[in-house]
Formats: structure tokens, C-alpha cells, sequence
């Protein structure tokens, strides 16, 4: 008998009445004999009326007391979850993160989890139930409770189905799986029945909302088989159809895969660029500069560093837009006397659009048509990095849209 | 160095700004040197919101759900005092019922506290932290949340003022003291400095809402110096007042407290009168009665059995008010018949007043004096209860405020 986890996100949790259809869904897949495990997200608002309610009382709130309160909006859902499964007449029962136990490390706020022990959950499956576990948050080693970050509850639910040996997470949002880039922007964008694995970590790191980063590294490291399907279809759409819906995310690269060099156009405005003009092309100096943001707790994305002239050289990377101004300051107060550079310049209206597809490894030219496209368009490219599937660049933020729509065409996306 | 717990109600917790007040209270404790715990209520008007989302999901929400529900409402609010302390520079932590832990039984949504381990809050304090424990919640053996019921707070103070052997229970609350009755009835009510821990007992339990019952049934078994006192006053008034004032509970009746033969006058609307007419007098018949009425977890609280005549009787009881129609329905459909009883009839618009005082021990005519002031006063006496330490009388619901304010004046309340 196959095992399934359900993941529901805020909007699908939105009010009583969708955790009603939730229920019915549900319901369906464990009539049809499956075991079900549901990780659900707090009610949409509920995560950020509680932040706020923090900010008021500390504007920096505390992380540990910051993870006690906002833990609580999952605590909610599960409860009332298992209650619309109850009212169904299913068996149900929910668990917080430190009753499974979620063990996490004791990052508050951006936990990671470490373990997840089966027995609790496993023995409430065995007793015929429907398991409800709150997503987004953990337990630490000191008995403390932790979250795992925003979007968190995807991370659970492909966490929760690796240590269970599921047969599949169903990951329900409000699009109906994963697209060759975003429709909003580009109206021929086509839904990719499967996606490698590796492509969808390029594609969520590379911008692409529909997963978190993280889980989809937790689905590839633990090769857990991870669906993403809509919620807003019709809850008691057959099962049959709804269980081959949606985008799948496979481990192999199929025949039918490997006929395609690009899968998907990814794009992200919170980009912002940060220029150190003038050091001394010497050892030491990218440590400095880079060294100093990362103290910060500034992530820092692509990095470039030009031909030295005359021993001089300017350092070019990117940073988080939320980050720009702070990046700033701590390079005017903290490096640029020490490396005695002539300036500190940026710019944060800038974005990153990369194309993403397992193919590119067997394909040569894929760079070089990304970058006539571009020049095709009349966009100039600021920076440019690259990995074995994906090719990003940098552009000023006014082109984002113009650049994505071209090379959705040029790599012929909007055809199957 | 004194170790004191404070109770903080929901209204003291209503917003952000009184959490802000509440913390100024408690560090000012702390500056004094004291060491000290805090346990808040949820925020008021939480508790109900919780309990309005479970019922539009299932309309009676399954026990154990709704206690990983209603849970999360005090588990925000020590988040938020605990970083309201660290906003004034204390350093602090809080925790749920389950760290602590606060061990249970398994009775969901009026669960009984078992034990309180001591260790992870001594050592919080020992760090020189203010630590802030969730009221009104605990964990089971099997590792679920459960809830105290309504008011739990105040017992979840006691006990762990118990617990942890605090030198006072400082509850907090929206009144500053305990009342010879309630002022809002008698104008002349006047704040009790003093009352010992069996008039509170008995003042609680016959309708006075200042203090739970449980609560103070923990303060007794315990002997747990508890203070009840006002959360309105400026929270930054001088300590040595603010720890003198409101209504001490004590276990000892000294001098000054013998001199009054009544301490107060409580009463309660929250009753109903059921009669069972016509019943053969013979062994058995209390026990068919009361049996049923308790299998259907309906409480009895003043019991009468007339003379027989002719070995028919009547038997009379009191229940709750939200409990009586469907008290009548049980003893219409399952021990009307059995018993044999003529009929079954009822009146839920009666009130319960009582004089209460450990003076009355030592004092004969305490009762009589009650009984000609309510006859003077033309008031019907419909049932008698006394235990050694007060008198209830049940009277018809109208003549509630007349019987209050008369036996205040009889017994000389109004006067120091």
C-alpha cells in the first residue's frame, strides 16, 4: 500500500472552507487505499501578522522568541486540518515538529533538519489514520523549537517523505506545476510535464517561486520522486488524473527528455551590483573584500574580477537587493580604506535571467546563441557566470522582460 | 534572593503596548533583585478566535485537536513578553508547557496537572533570566498537548509557584483585590487586605470570578502565599507598595481576622433547580437519579430529599444553567421510567447567594441572622447548603441584587 505526502501551502489553507476541500482531497487519496501523510503551511497571513504583531514589541525580534511565536501558525493548520478530516469521518491526527521530533540544527529562523524519527508517525499510519504534521518547523538538540525559513513547509514535506520512504510528494500550490518560465511574463510559456531534478535547483535558485531552493536539494539528495501540482482544481477530480497532473521532478534523464537542450527560462529582479574600484591586483584582496560580507551575513551571488592594468583591477559581484545598501556601507567602513581602493560604486536596478536545461552538457553553442539573442535585442550583458546546465546573466532591470520573451523563443520553449 | 511568580490575565496581554507595560511591571521586580516568572495569559479575545475557527470546521471539535489549537494562544504571548523584557535590556526566555515540561493527565481541554520539573526553569534563573512559562497548557505521557481549561492560567501560577517553591504568587488582574462582594452590586463592598485560603476556596467555587477554583485549591495543598492585585495601576509605582496591596491569601487565621464572623458574600446566576416528583423512598433512588446525571458529565451541586409521605418523595438538585435542559432530557428518557417517577419538572432562573467566613466556626446564629434578613426582605428561601465555613441559600433569580446588598448590610461588610 503506497505512501503519499501532501503538501499544502498558505493560500490553499487560506480560510475554513479551503481547509474543507484540502480535507476532501485528501479524503479521495485515502479512499483510494493509499497511506497519507499532510504537511500543511499556516493560513496565508497568518505567518506575517505574526512577524508583525514581533516587530512591534522589537524591531529586530529576538530568533529564538521569534521562532516560538511564528511556529504557532502551523500549530493552527494541523489542528484544524485534522479536525475537517475528522468531521469527513477519517481518522486523523496532527503532530507539531518537536512531536514527531523534527530534529533540526539551532539556526533559529533558518533551521536545518538533521533528522526525522519515524516511529510516532509510522505507528499512527499502521492504526489506519491520516497523519497531518506541521510544516516550517523543528525541535533543536536544547529542546528548543525552530523554523526553517520562509517557504520552509516545501522543505518539510520532501523531508518528511525521504525519512518515510513515500512513493511520492505531492506538492499542492496555487499554479499547476512548473513552467518553461513565468507565464505572467511570457504568455507562450508551456508546463513541463517532467523536470530533472537538476534543473529544478537551478530553476528555484535561479528565481523560479515555485519551490524553495532547499527542498528541491532535499528531493534530489534523497531521491524523493516530487510532484507539483495545483490545489485549485476540483477536490474530488479523479485520482487517476490528478495523480499524473502537474510537473514531475525525475531523477533520470529520460529519451523523451534529452531531446531538448534548454528546459526553462529562470529570472530574478532582487539582484543588485556592487563594483570595488581601483585595488591593487594582489593576493589577499578578494578575501577582504568578500570576507567582510560574508561577516555581514551577506550572500553573495556572481563575482567577477577584470584583467589587472598596471597592477590595478576592479572587483565586480552581486548581492541580494534587500542587501545592497548594507553591503555599502560595510565595504566604505570597514574595507575600502584597509585595500586602499579609489571607489565603491552599484547599482541595484538590475536582474539575472538564466537558461537552465540538462541538455546544454552534450551541446555546444548554447552560450553563444544566448548571447545573440541578447545582442539581437539590444541588451548588454554586465556579468555572466555559468555552470554545467544553466547560463546566467546580468542585465539592466528595464530589459528583464524583453530578454526573457527572446530567449524563450530562441530556444523554442513554446513548442512541444 | 526571593524567587516570586507573576500572573498576567489575557486583558493585562491585550496588545502590544500592554505587553510593553506588563514587562516594565516585571523588570522593576527584577531590578529589586527578585528572581522571578512570569506566566501570561493568551492575548485576550484569542482564546475565543481559536475556538470560532475549530467550530466552523466541526462543531464539537475533537478534545485533543483543539488543545494543539487553543495552545498556540498563550505560546504567542510569552514570545512576545519575553522579548518585550529583552526591548528594557533583561535578559530572558521563555518556554511552552511542554519544555518546562508541565506534566498532565490525559483529560483534553480540562486537563489536571500531575508534576512540574524544576530544572530548566532553575537553571533559566540561575542565568540570571526572567523566564516566561506558557499558562493554561501542559503535555501527557503520550507526548500531547493538553489544555487546564478556562481561567488555567491562574492554576498553572500556583502550581508552578508550588513547584518551584516561590515565596509569593503575585496574580495580576483586571480588579485590585478580593471583595466583600461584588462592587458592582453593593457599592459599599470593600477590598479584603486578607482572607484565608478556605474562604477564597469557598468564595471561588460560590461565583466569585476574582480567582479558579482549581487554582486556589493549588494554592491551599501547597500553601502557596498568593496575592491577588491589580495589573492597572502605573507599572512603575514603588515595589514596596505594589507588594502590599490587592487581597493576601493566607493559611493562617490570626487576630486581626477573628474579630469578623463573615468575610464575604458570593453569589451566582449561574444555577438551576431540577426536582424529581413522586419517587418511592427507598434505597437506591439518589444513586439512579445523581448516576445518570454524572454519566452525563454534568456537575450537582446542592442536593435535597423531602420528608417521605406515605414512602413517596421528592428529590431536588441543582445543576448548572447550561446544563439543564439537557439534564432534563436525561432523566426523561433514561430514569424517569426506571424509577418509576411521577414527573419531572425544573426552573432555570434561579440564583445561588452565600455568606462565607472562617468566623462562622466559633458564631452560632449566623444562619438565623441570613434567614431574617432574607425574610425581612421578603425573599423566598427555595433550598439551604452549609458546609462549615458558609451558608447558600438558592433563592428565585429576581431577588439576587436585594438578597446581596441586605446580607452585606447585615453582616456589616460596609464597615472597616
Amino acid at each position: 500500500m503506497g505512501l503519499i505526502v501532501h503538501k499544502y501551502g498558505g493560500t490553499s489553507m487560506g480560510s475554513t472552507e479551503r481547509i474543507k476541500n484540502v480535507a476532501k482531497r485528501v479524503a479521495k487519496w485515502h479512499d483510494a487505499g493509499k497511506r497519507i501523510i499532510v504537511v500543511p503551511s499556516a493560513m496565508s497571513g497568518e505567518t506575517n501578522r505574526l512577524i508583525a504583531l514581533a516587530q512591534e514589541i522589537m524591531p529586530q525580534p529576538d530568533q529564538r522568541e521569534l521562532d516560538m511565536i511564528t511556529s504557532t501558525g502551523e500549530q493552527v493548520s494541523i489542528g484544524l486540518l485534522s479536525m475537517a478530516l475528522m468531521a469527513l469521518g477519517k481518522e486523523a491526527i496532527s503532530f507539531t515538529g518537536w512531536q514527531v521530533p523534527v530534529l533540526t540544527d539551532s539556526s533559529h529562523t533558518r533551521a536545518r533538519i538533521q533528522s526525522i524519527d519515524a516511529k510516532r508517525v509510522m505507528s499512527a499510519l499502521d492504526e489506519g489514520k491520516v497523519v497531518i504534521i506541521a510544516g516550517f518547523q523543528g525541535i533543536d538538540d536544547k529542546g528548543d523549537i525552530t523554523t526553517l525559513g520562509r517557504g520552509g513547509s516545501d522543505t518539510s514535506a520532501v523531508a518528511i517523505a525521504a525519512a518515510m520512504k513515500a512513493d511520492e510528494c505531492l506538492i499542492y500550490t496555487d499554479v499547476d506545476g512548473v513552467y518553461t518560465t513565468d507565464p505572467r511574463v511570457v504568455s507562450e510559456a508551456r508546463r513541463l510535464k517532467k523536470i530533472t531534478f537538476e534543473e529544478m535547483l537551478e530553476m528555484a535558485s535561479q528565481g523560479s517561486k515555485v519551490l524553495q531552493t532547499r527542498s528541491v536539494e532535499f528531493s534530489g539528495n534523497y531521491q524523493v520522486p516530487t510532484r507539483v501540482l495545483s490545489s485549485l482544481t476540483d477536490p474530488l477530480m479523479p485520482l487517476e488524473e490528478e495523480a499524473v497532473s502537474g510537473t514531475l521532478i525525475t531523477f533520470e534523464e529520460d529519451a523523451e527528455m534529452e531531446q531538448t537542450v534548454i528546459s526553462g527560462i529562470a529570472f530574478s529582479r532582487d539582484e543588485a551590483k556592487i563594483m570595488v574600484i581601483g585595488v591593487p591586483d594582489k593576493p589577499g584582496i578578494a578575501f577582504k573584500i568578500l570576507g567582510a560580507i560574508a561577516d555581514a551575513n551577506i550572500e553573495v551571488d556572481m563575482i567577477i574580477q577584470n584583467q589587472s592594468v598596471a597592477g590595478i583591477t576592479d572587483f565586480t559581484f552581486t548581492v541580494p537587493r534587500a542587501d545592497y545598501e548594507r553591503a555599502i556601507a560595510v565595504l566604505n567602513t570597514k574595507v575600502k580604506g584597509e585595500i586602499n581602493a579609489k571607489d565603491i560604486v552599484g547599482d541595484n536596478r538590475v536582474s539575472k535571467v538564466s537558461a537552465i536545461g540538462v541538455g546544454m552538457r552534450s551541446h555546444v553553442g548554447v552560450a553563444s546563441k544566448m548571447f545573440e539573442t541578447l545582442y539581437q535585442e539590444g541588451i548588454n550583458i554586465l556579468m555572466i557566470s555559468t555552470s554545467e546546465i544553466k547560463i546566467s546573466i546580468l542585465i539592466d532591470e528595464k530589459y528583464t522582460e524583453l530578454a526573457v520573451r527572446a530567449l524563450h523563443k530562441a530556444f523554442e520553449l513554446d513548442k512541444v
